[in-house]
């Protein structure tokens, strides 16, 4: 299914995301550098985290009219600014479109979720493919006529089947990986082969309930409130840095299977909204913390 | 799209619900009446109004073993309680599924939720069609494979179009109406045809910002927070009886579009409780109000 | 300080909390016992955990009228219904008002918040004493007109003063304890003494981040939500029922500082809607888990 | 009641509110102004308001080292910066202290609040004085020691007494007004002498239910969820620029007296959540519209 309508015009800008030690006058070096050059400033949001005196800053303006051609920008960047401040730094160009996987299990509210929101133009990304472990949800990817590839996993066959799923990333030159309730854990290995570039979304509070089954212990401890929580996965299980959280109300009236239905809908959501802030550019990752830009 | 597998076993219930003045011994003489009849309870829920002095009341029980046959039941509670105690009252029968219209102009975003939900068997409902001012979303039915019926209306034209539509509805017994940002009001006859069985979201926290542009209004008033109201639809627009609503934080820094965005996922979650709880035979309507049940 | 004014006219009225084993007809037995004895209901709620299958029941009834005198329905109803039934039951009365210990610390703002709605006449409740290892908080206390006891507590003090601690409770009658930020962990012998009495507010959204310094740790996993919980105190530590959480959002931008200055608003809105239920008998407990009416 | 202990080290720094027409470099010329003559920065926030082209910064530095005497900050950046850009712009010292003056009227929990806050050093703000029109809330001003004066407020008599408010509070030097549930509306006199500092706490979630007996209308309407709103007052009723906003969730179970109890604390969080903004002098006004920094 094509999508329906780009929800807005296609803007040409770049994006600079930046971190790096705190010092006097940044900011004005940054924008200086950006109003020299003729770059119009469309979004300019900064962070300084005072205890470990770590600046962050994401800047986007406008390449109509800027100076420097669009493939040099890093390099005058990094020459000028970059390197002699001690920057971390990525560039991003509006133009070019992400190009993002999504793996799944059986569950398919997550994966609906995504994919209204691609076939209404709500987000500017490319999905060439959905991954799975169980063939479930085969039918939902053919009818949004995106490529299914189906990767059993189990004990014996983990490795190899992860290399050839990485294999298959590599070949479509995939920008991030969307595991929408993919009920398999990534080994080590994959997972540091996309630092912060894999977004999980786990159906709890974090770090409430991490592990298997989190509506049960939920159920169980007696909580008034559940959750859900979008991370970037790391090596170590359900502890990456938090994106998004987000929680309702239950209560005693409420059995597991209840629980379960009303997460799902905090699960889509949260979920969402962190693969819209990445896409957007507006995170940064800091020692297992994320800088979340409005 | 077949759905893909019921999430839960298929219940075999009779679920009545009722409203009547209140007075002392009411709940006693229904709950007396089921067990009497070998009727096993799975759900009570019961509310009075100290106010109007009303009684509210919800009660489900196993249809298996029970004394009367199905098709009697209705009489044999009328005879003995309902008549006697100036009920108004329903039976509904949980195998029989509800059979839903959805009305839709040019956004998706409800209509992917509700097709997403109805695909994954998360609901017990028919949908046996898509109803529209507008043939933008006419795709989206075809491939989740429900007829789309395309009445563009003007006018002129309006009232010879809502009786073709009503017709439509009759036809195919719908049991209730979901406007799923349907850019239409409907008039005062259509509505009257089908008194509290059609579902409006409405995209503002009622009645804060009723009518058109609610996103321009709030950012223009300068709101913290938005919301989206779900609520059954009245001959007095955006003025029926709510259903459910929800809220989210917005400041300074949201534009209009921002707005728009944050919106939709309000809108779509909002409107699908109202559905669930409608679905659920758990909402009962007096004076303009509803009452809930958990 | 007086009470400014009681904020509503006394009722006379009866309660009973109940749970026991569920079957058909407890509901309408109970009902019926008290229409019988012309008891007029004006509130009743009930919850059946049908994975236990336990019945739970609030009902309250007004005296006036009543054909048992009062000191002898508790016999009645055992006689009658609770012994039979195998009902756990506790009747009380209205008229009958509770009385609340207070244990402080050196944080003033949940004891702020409890005295002003003492003082504001919001609650039914005597506060016959405010008792604390710390003597920072002693002047609020006789601002307020509440008798402070302190007592100091170390390793080789703590069971000496604990006894006399309870010896103190036990002379005033005391009700029930409410540790309004109270920063010493109570002895597992104090705790047996009044189970299902003692109303602690934890700094963070139980069960994550239990135990000390919750605002640090939260800081540290960069969660975007924090937490406030009330719980009655059981012999583990931040483990026993939960009545009432609540959350707010936090950012990048918020230092533990914020943290905790957000949290204290938490904190003290839900320690007092936990003890508002509490006060309300609205909360019954199984299972180390709640069942709080609404 | 004198604060028990302030709850941190008083800094020494100077804070800048800045709005002016957007254009190019403003926040490198500011940041370079602070930067040249040794201001360390603190904290800096800024939005651009693109549809209206307005710039809005707030910037805060130390005052140690800074090259400029303190009284001469505001004519150096007039002079140099704010003239040439049109700014509008103020200066605060975080050395001087605000003074608030408190209206109430009967109801006591906004005050408590308040004064909860202040005696346990949570605002760094003096309170010289509680006007109102009203005796009841006399003892609670006294036993935290502050002076209360009474002005009772008749058709006849109300300019005469706005006058001798007037008088009083210029007397004292107050900085700005809270209307901690003051049930008595302004005259536009009154109001136009303090722009922007008169803070009101609307017991609804506005623009809904603006005007008298908001939980009348609310429970009236039927909606599921109830709010309060903090605003500046104008001339115009419950129309002023919208500072904090925030509900709760209500249901078909609460009557008119539960939702007064249940807005009772939304109220009073909110009106002291709005209160810490405008003492950290975070928020600024366009157009009826504020800007809250976080």
């Amino acid at each position: 299914m094509k999508t329906i309508k780009p929800l807005r015009e296609k803007k040409n800008t770049a994006i600079l995301l930046i971190h790096c030690p705190d010092r006097q006058g940044i900011l004005a070096t940054v924008t200086e550098f950006l109003n020299q050059n003729k770059g119009n400033i469309i979004y300019l949001d900064q962070h300084v985290d005072r205890q470990e005196k770590i600046f962050y800053m994401r800047v986007e303006w406008e390449l109509e009219n800027f100076a420097i051609p669009q493939d040099k920008i890093g390099e005058y960047f990094d020459t000028l600014i970059g390197a002699p401040l001690q920057m971390y730094w990525r560039i991003y160009f509006s133009k070019s479109v992400p190009r993002m996987a999504l793996f799944v299990s059986k569950m398919p509210h997550c994966l609906f979720d995504i994919l209204g929101r691609y076939t209404a133009g709500e987000w500017d990304v490319d999905i060439p493919m959905i991954i799975s472990n169980h063939e479930t949800l085969k039918p939902v990817a053919e009818r949004f006529g995106i490529p299914f590839y189906y990767f059993p996993i189990n004990k014996d066959n983990k490795a190899e089947q992860e290399a050839a799923e990485i294999e298959l990333l590599r070949k479509h030159k995939i920008d991030f990986v969307v595991l929408a309730r993919y009920m398999q854990v990534l080994s080590e290995d994959f997972v540091q082969k996309f630092p912060n570039k894999i977004i999980n979304i786990h159906h709890s509070f974090l770090p409430a309930f991490a592990g298997a089954k989190p509506y049960h212990a939920a159920h169980q401890r007696g909580v008034k409130i559940i959750g859900a929580t979008s991370h970037y996965v790391t090596s170590e299980l359900d502890a990456g840095p938090i994106i998004e959280q987000n929680v309702t109300r239950c209560s005693h009236v409420d059995t597991v299977e209840n629980l379960v239905r009303k997460g799902r809908d905090l699960e889509k959501i949260v979920l969402s909204q962190a693969v819209y802030k990445h896409l957007q550019r507006k995170i940064l990752v800091y020692k297992n913390r994320t800088v979340v830009f409005n």
